[in-house]
């Protein structure tokens, strides 16, 4: 089977069609028309086998996962999705896991009414990037650099899942419904895009946590100058990871590990009641977790008691 | 180094500043500012070490080339580059390598005033890609399916001298001037963006060759739905190609070897004149190799005698 062949059957006929791509897969390029009066935010992530997911990965879940963390990259900007190119490297032209993994990759396409305009098939160990395209309002730009002494610090859903979805994988843990509920959080990141679009119009701070909760708070205090205070009793805890630890968590996983593409922002005292009143209407959970200083550290306190927490992040090298 | 420190240090001092990237690398997207009246062409191509480039090749011709080929898709589409994003794969955070690497790849981004605006560094076996996106006037558009049977067949420069070049690295074979000469074509190839440029406000059909003349040829043909004739006595050859063969061209090679990255284009009769005047005006060599066809083959003839080609084109899988 050829590239070409490859191609036509699996990348041409995407499930999502949009007015703006006006040429898509086919020629030496796609040709967009971007909507007037938005800018374009566009992110770029790679994923590889046995760095970003564990090798006996489901295709599928490769697939949703290698759109859903790119997403992840526009939900904190506040960007409405709209184009993906998709370059996928293979050890060889497996017709199968390639239509599992586009299954995957479209279920998110769809939802979010992603066009898959373009990309590269190659042959090589397994390693997938996404180029994501989404478009915002000069006006309602999340930028890292807007976070302000004495500004609450919020994240969505909950922190540490994915990390103990890992360790089951890996060490192949006897699964039950906890571990389970983990490894789907792992393989199936939701990409807070809602969150994202309603938080938008807020002068609010936002990354979203794939390094980490520490690492990528550090990331809003740099860009800020300014420091924060983590409350650890606060920090939102799913059922699966308080009865994974016997209700006496390990914080190093859980402020350190990585993939769990929720979003950490950041609130004036003025906004507070307004942005969680708008993200409760849309049944968005967030948990207040501490507070913006102006100091230039990062420091963790349980009930008041400075913690001292070694790893704050995946490094690549 | 951490992953951080490789961005700072590499990546986020581009050559290249352009006003309509409002925000560059450091946050979760970059924010860009499209022209108006203008629509985008996009395209992305990865290239694997061992597969896409002998492995001993150069970080500087790496560098350069992975930003080229993506070059030439904008150019055959006749697009105006501007930006770029850069996913790289690396088994180790060699500085010194990833320096050598960005000269070469800063060395064409300025050339063509693109600027790098974001992308992701991982850990893994050596892979680049590139995400490009240029600007086209919707009306100056070149697209593979506008060729019309008695339509010339044009190409840019020299076919062939990058597969020698190549055969020579492999092979180790023992260098001289018209050697090093492929080798630079092989590893340095020009993305023919001011050919594309010239030839974008006629209505040809363009197609970078990539893949090898025959191949890439072939799909302006089901794309238009015509075929070709290829005279073979008329292709631009180098000096460096004669040598290398004794004057005695094999053609199976020429047409079926990629990385050559000249444009083939189509041209009516009543605008081969003037496309002629321009592009040697702009000192672009162009030859006419042959003219399209009311069939659906692509037949090659030398001196009017059906030749029979085996190969036409590289295929990954």
């Amino acid at each position: 089977m050829s590239e070409f062949d490859l191609i036509n059957q699996f990348f041409k006929q995407g499930t999502v069609k949009r007015d703006d791509v006006l040429l898509g897969i086919g020629d030496d390029c796609a040709i967009l028309s971007p909507p007037p009066g938005r800018q374009l935010a566009v992110s770029t992530d790679t994923l590889i086998s046995g760095v970003h997911f564990p090798e006996n990965t489901a295709a599928e879940d490769i697939g949703y996962k290698s759109l859903a963390v790119n997403l992840s990259d526009l939900a904190a900007m506040g960007a409405e999705p709209a184009w993906a190119s998709l370059a996928i490297t293979l050890p060889a032209a497996d017709q199968s896991w390639l239509k599992r993994f586009m299954l995957g990759f479209n279920e998110l396409a769809s939802k979010y009414k992603v066009a898959l305009i373009g990309g590269d098939t190659t042959r090589g160990p397994l390693s997938i990037t996404v180029n994501i395209t989404g478009f915002v309002k000069p006006e309602n730009l999340l930028r890292r650099n807007q976070a302000k002494h004495g500004d609450k610090i919020f994240v969505t859903g909950t922190l540490g899942d994915a990390g103990i979805g890992l360790n089951a994988v890996l060490n192949n843990l006897p699964l039950d419904h906890g571990l389970n509920y983990c490894i789907k959080r792992l393989n199936r990141p939701r990409p807070q895009i809602e969150a994202g679009l309603l938080l938008s119009p807020f002068s609010v701070a936002a990354i979203d946590i794939s390094d980490g909760l520490l690492a990528d708070l550090k990331h809003i205090c740099i860009a800020s100058q300014c420091g924060a205070i983590v409350n650890l009793e606060n920090l939102p805890l799913s059922d699966a990871l308080l009865q994974y630890y016997n209700n006496q968590p390990d914080w190093q996983p859980i402020l350190g590990g990585g993939d769990d593409y929720e979003l950490c922002f950041t609130s004036s005292q003025n906004n507070v009641e307004d942005i969680k009143n708008i993200l409760q209407l849309n049944k968005i959970d967030i948990s207040c977790i501490g507070e913006i200083t102006d100091s230039l550290e990062v420091n963790c306190l349980f009930n008041n008691q400075l913690v001292d927490i070694q790893h704050d992040g995946y490094n690549h090298f």
